[in-house]
C-alpha cells in the first residue's frame, strides 16, 4: 500500500516504472498536485484526471488504451434522519496496478486494501482479484441499507390499518426519496458491471468474472428491492391518502349528524321563547316536560332515520 | 433418494465418484457442514455455496464448467391473512446429479423425488426429467394462488358499487403487495427459464426442452395474470375512492340542506321571540300557528327550491 | 368436414394415414376420449393435447415436428351487461389436416367449415386458406366488439360535462375492465400472427402470408384501438373525479354561505330577544321594523362582500 | 392527371399498360366501380384494394410484387370546437404511375398534383418526387394545428394560477383528447416513413430520400411536440385539481371561522335571553351595552386567537 | 474567424475553394442572403440550409455526401422567473471547415472561436477539436442550470413538511414545466452525440471522440437529474396536496367541534328562554348559576367524550 505523500511519489514513480509486483495507490483528500503527480507518473487521459478529482460524476468505466477509468459510490446512513451519505470514488484499472481516489476516507478501501496487502508475496491476488475484493466490500454495505428501508417499510404498513399517524406521510415521502437516490446511483453502476462482464478485459480472470457476476447480481437484487419498495410506498400513499380521506368523511358525517339533532332542539326551543299571547301549550302545567320531551322525541326519531339510511 | 446424513456422505461421495447411475441429493434445514460436504464431494464453487446456503436470494440460474446452479422459490398462502410465504430452494444440476437445498421441508421436492425413485431401473428418467418435473410441480402451486387472488378481486369489484365497504381499502391494499411479492418472483423465475431454454444445454433431450417450455408458458401466464390484476385492482382502487369521495358529497349536501332548512325555522323563532312592545303579531289570535306557518311555508319553498336546482 | 364421433374415429384414421386429400377435423365439447383419439390417430405431443383440452389458456404457437398448435380466443358480447365472453379454441395445423378444438360451438368455425367445404374437388383451398379463413372471421368479430366500446366512450365523453351522472364512475369502471380483458387476448394473439408471419412455414403459401399479414394488420388495429380508449377513459375518469369535485366546491361554498346569512339574522333576532330592562330600541314605535331592516341590510351586505370577493 | 371517369378508364389503361411516361391517377369519392377498375387495369391485390377503399385503416405500408400500398391522414381542425378532422388517403406507388384514393377531396393532394403536372415534359419529377412532395405537403399541415394546441396549452397555463375558471376543466379535457387522436395517427405514421427510409426502394432515389428523411424528421418532431404536450397538459390538470382544492379549503376554513364568530355572540344573546327571575346583569343600566360589549370582546379575541394559530 | 458580411463573401469563398487551412465561418442573425451564401459557397443541400435558418428545429444530425449538418441547442434561464430560453443554433462540419448559425448572439460560439483563433498555425487544432469544443461550452452551461433547479427543489421540500405555503404548488408546477422543456431538449442531444459516437466519422480523431465521450457522459448525467428531479418533484406534489388535504381535514374537525360546543351552550340557553308559565329552575335563586354550570358542564363533557375519542 502506497499513499502518495509527497516525499515518496518518486518511489512510487520508480516501482511502477520498473514494471515489477503489483502496485495499489491510495489517494485521499485529493488536490491538485494529485491530479498533476497521476498525469505525470501514469500518463492517465486529462479528462479521466478531471473525472477522477471531480465530485459527483455518475457511476461509470472508460476503456483506455491499456487502462481503466471507474466511478463508483460508497454509501452510509446519517444518523437518525436517514439521509443518504453517498461518497464517490474512482479506480484506475491497469494490468499492474490500480489508483484508488476519494475525497473522504473509505473504510472499504482501508479493510480491501489490508487484506490484500497481507497476502503480499508470490501468492498475493492479481490486481483483477484487488478490484472485485473492493467492489464487493463497498455493494455489501447497500444490504444493511436496504435492510433499514425494509424495517422502515414494514412498520409504515404495519401501522396504516391500525392507528393514524400523521407523520406517515414524511415518513413514506422521506423513504421515496431515499430509494430516488439510491437507485440513481445502482442503477448506473449494474450498468458498469455488465460493461465489465460483457467485454473480455484482460486484466479480469475467469475467476474474477465469476466474482464480479457476484457484485452484479447483488446489484440487480438491490435495485428489483429499490423497484419493489417504491411500489409498495406508492401503495402505502394511496393507502394513507385514502384512510386520511376516510378520517375526513367520518368526521363531517358523525359532527354534521350531531348539529342537526342540536339545531332540531334549538328550533323547539326557539318555538317555545315566542312570544306570542295566544300560545296554548305555554300555560299547560306539564308545558315544561312537554316540550324537553319533544326535543327527545324529535333527536331520537332522527338518531333511528340515520341509523336506517346507515349514515351512522 | 440420498440425505446427505453425517454418516452417508461417504457412501454419496463414492457413488458420485463412480459416475456410474444417476444421484439425487436432498439437502434440508442446511447447516455449515453441508457447505462443507458440497466443496468436499462436489466441488462446487464457493460463491454458488454460498447462494445456496443464504435465504433471500433472487431466482437466477449460473453456469459453471460441468454444472448449473439454479436459485428457484416455492410459494404457499399462510392461513388467513393471505400473505405469502415465499421459500427459496437451490437446485446444482450436473450431467448425472441433481442436488436440492431448502431451509424448510418441501412438498414438491418430496413428490417429485418419490415418483422418480418410483421408476428406478434402467428405465429411469434422466437428470433433465428430474429437474422440469420438480420445477413443474412448484409452477403448478402458483395456480390455486393467482385463482385465490382472481376471487378475491372479483368479489371485491361485484361489492364495490353495491355497498360501501371501508375495508376494501385493505383488501385492495393486501392484494396490490401480495401481487407485488408474487411478480418479484416470478419475473425473474420466467428469466431463467428462458436462460434455459434459449441455450444448448447438454443436460437437456429435446424432449425435456418441449416440457420446459410448458413449465415457461406457466410462468407467462402467471406473470400475465399478476400484471392484469395488478390493473384491476387500481382500477378498483380508483372506483373505491371515487365512491368514497361520492359519499363525502352526498353526506355534505343532505346534511348542510338540513342545516339551511333548521336555521330558516330557527330565525322565524328567533324574530317573534324578540321583546318589542310594538309588535303586531305577537297579539293576533293566530299569530302562534301564523308563525308556524311561515316556518312550514319557508321549509317547502326551500325544499322545492333545491329541488329545482337538482340538488336534491 | 368430419366431427370425431365414436363411430367414424375408425375412417378419419384411415384418411388421414392415406395421406391423401385434406382433412378438417372439428371437435367440440371435448371429453378425455378426444384427447385420447387425437393422441392415437395424429400422435400429438401429450402437452399439446393437455394445452389444447384445457380451458383458459393463453393465445400461444407452438412448433413441433410437422405440425403447429396454436391456441386463440373468439370473443363475444354477453346481452346488455357489456361483459366479455372469451371463447378459447385450439388448433393443430399439419401438411394436410386442421385439427379445431373448442368447448363451446363458436359459429366462426362453423361458418368457415362450411365455405371451405364447399370449394370441395381439385380446386379446394390448401390447409393454409383454411387456417387464415377462420382466424380471420374470428378477428373480423372483434370489431363490432370494439365499436361498441366506442359509442359508449363517446356517450360518456359526451355527457360528461353537461349533466352530472354519478352512474358514469361505473360505466368507466366496467369498460376500462372490459378492454383490460380485450387486451390480455389480443396482445398476445398478435404476437402469434407475428411469429406465424416471420417464420417461413411451409404450411402456408405466399400468398397466404399475406392474408395472415392481413389479420394481423387487423389486430394491430385492436390493439392500438384498446389502448386509445384506455387512454380515453383514464382522461374521462380524471374529468368525473373533477367534476365531482367541482360539485362538493360548489355545494359547499353555497350553501355555507346560506348559514352565514341566516346566523347573522339569528343573531340580530337573539340580541332583540335579550331580556334586558334598558334597551332603548325594545320601546321605539317602529322597533320592530327597525330590527327587520337590520336583518335585511346585513344581510344584503354580505351578499355584495361575497359576490365582490367573487365566492358568489 | 387523371380521373378514372366512366368514360376515361379506357385511356387511362392503354397508358398504363404502354408503359410510356409516368401516371397519376386521383379517385376520390370511391364506389364498388373504382375496386373493379383498380383490379381490372393495376392488378392490384384484392386485400390491398379492401384496404383502399375502406375508411378508417391504420397508416401503414405494405409492399408488394411490383408496388407499394400506403395509407396516411390527412388532418385538420373542424372550426371553433377544437376536433380533429381524420381524413384517411391511400396510395399506390409503382414504377411509373401513383394512385392516390381518398372518400372526400384532399387540398393537399390537388396542390401537389398541380404543382406536379406543371413540370411535364422531359424534366418533370418522377414518382418518387411525386410522392415525398405530396406526404410533404399532408405532414406539413400538422404544424398549424399543433401551434393551435400549443397557444391554447399556453394560455391555459397562463391562466391557472391568475384567475380560477372552471372552464379550464373541460379545455384541458378537449385538449388531452385532441393530443390521443393526433398521436394515434402520427405514430404509425412515423414508422410508415422509417419503413419506407430503411429498406432500398427502387422508386426512390438518393434525393428523394433526403426528402424523404426530412418528412419523417417532421413527424417525429410532431410526436416529440405531442409528448411534451401532453406531459403540460397533466402537469396543468394536476395543478387545477390542487387549486379547486385550494379554494375548498380557502371556503372552508373562512366560512367556518365565520360560524363561529357568529355563533359565540349568539350563546351570549341566548344567555341573556334566557328568562331566570334572578339575573342581576338584567337589571343593570349599562346591561345592554354590556352584552354587546361582551360579544365584541369574544368576536375580537377569536379573531386574534385564529391568527395566532395562522388560520386567517 | 470570418463572419460572411456581405463583402467578404468573396474571400471565403476563394479560402474555401483553394482547400487551404481551416475556416471556420459564423452566421449570426441570418437572413435570406445567408441561405443564398451558403448554397453558392458550400453548396450545402437545400434541405439542410432551411433547416439551418429555421427557428424550432429538433436537436439532429444529418449525414450528408462530406458534411454533416447539426442541430443543437443553448439554453440559459431568464432572469427571475425561471422559465427557459431555448436557443437553437445550427453547424455544418466539413473536413476543413465549420460553419456555426444561429439567429442570436452565442457567448459560446464567440469564446470557442477566439481559443480556436488563438492557436492560429500549424498547431491550430482541426476541425474536429473545434466542433467538441463548441459542443463542450454548450452542455457545460447545463450544469448551472440544473443547479439552481436542484436548489429550487431542495429549498421546496426542506419547506414542505414546516410551513405551509400555498406559493409552493406554482413553484413545483413551474419546474416541472422548466424540466420538460430541458428534457426535450438534452434527450435528442444526447442521441446525437451517440451518433457521432458510433459512427466512424472522418472528421473526428480517436482524442476528438474522446472528448465528445465526455460531453455524451455529461449529457446522460444531465438526463439523469432531469429524471430524478422530475420523481422529486411528483413526490413532492403528492406530499403538498396530502399536507394541504390534512389541512382541511384539521380546519373542518376542530372548527366543527367548536361547533357543537356553541350549539349545545346555546340549546341550554334556548331552553331557559322559552316562555313556559310553569318551569321551575326560572324561580331558583341560583337558577343563573345552574345555566350557565350545566353549559360548562355539558361542554367539558363533550371536550373529554373528543379527547377520548381521540378527535381532539
Amino acid at each position: 500500500m502506497v499513499s502518495p505523500s509527497r516525499t515518496n511519489t518518486f518511489e512510487i514513480a520508480s516501482r511502477f516504472r520498473s514494471g515489477e509486483g503489483l502496485l495499489w495507490v491510495d489517494v485521499s483528500e485529493t488536490g491538485p498536485a494529485d491530479g498533476q503527480f497521476m498525469s505525470d507518473v501514469f500518463g492517465f487521459h486529462p479528462l479521466a484526471i478531471e473525472d477522477a478529482t471531480r465530485a459527483s460524476e455518475r457511476p461509470k468505466v472508460d476503456l483506455y488504451n491499456d487502462y481503466y477509468s471507474l466511478a463508483f459510490y460508497a454509501t452510509r446512513l446519517i444518523g437518525e434522519t436517514g439521509d443518504l451519505d453517498l461518497q464517490p470514488f474512482h479506480l484506475f484499472v491497469g494490468a499492474n496496478y490500480l489508483v484508488s481516489i476519494h475525497e473522504q476516507p473509505l473504510p472499504e478501501v482501508v479493510d480491501s486494501m489490508g487484506r490484500w496487502e497481507l497476502k503480499n508475496g508470490p501468492l498475493q491476488p492479481k490486481i483483477g482479484a484487488a478490484v472485485h475484493a473492493l467492489l464487493d466490500a463497498v455493494v455489501d454495505e447497500y444490504f444493511p441499507l436496504m435492510d433499514q428501508i425494509a424495517d422502515r417499510v414494514d412498520e409504515l404498513e404495519d401501522s396504516l390499518f391500525t392507528e393514524f399517524n400523521p407523520k406517515s406521510l414524511e415518513t413514506i415521502f422521506r423513504l421515496k426519496k431515499g430509494l430516488l437516490n439510491m437507485r440513481r446511483v445502482v442503477a448506473p453502476e449494474r450498468d458498469v458491471l455488465n460493461h465489465l462482464l460483457r467485454r473480455e478485459l484482460p486484466v479480469f480472470t475467469t475467476e474474477d468474472v465469476a466474482y464480479l457476476q457476484d457484485v452484479y447480481d447483488h446489484l440487480v437484487r438491490v435495485t428489483d428491492s429499490v423497484d419493489t419498495y417504491r411500489d409498495l410506498l406508492s401503495n402505502a400513499l394511496d393507502s394513507f391518502l385514502s384512510v386520511q380521506s376516510n378520517r375526513l368523511n367520518e368526521a363531517v358525517k358523525v359532527l354534521t349528524i350531531a348539529s342537526i339533532l342540536l339545531m332540531s332542539s334549538s328550533l323547539i326551543a326557539g318555538i317555545y321563547g315566542m312570544n306570542f299571547v295566544h300560545m296554548p301549550e305555554i300555560r299547560w302545567p306539564l308545558g315544561y316536560a312537554w316540550a324537553l320531551g319533544l326535543m327527545a322525541t324529535v333527536s331520537i326519531s332522527l338518531i333511528l332515520f340515520f341509523r336506517w339510511r346507515k349514515w351512522l
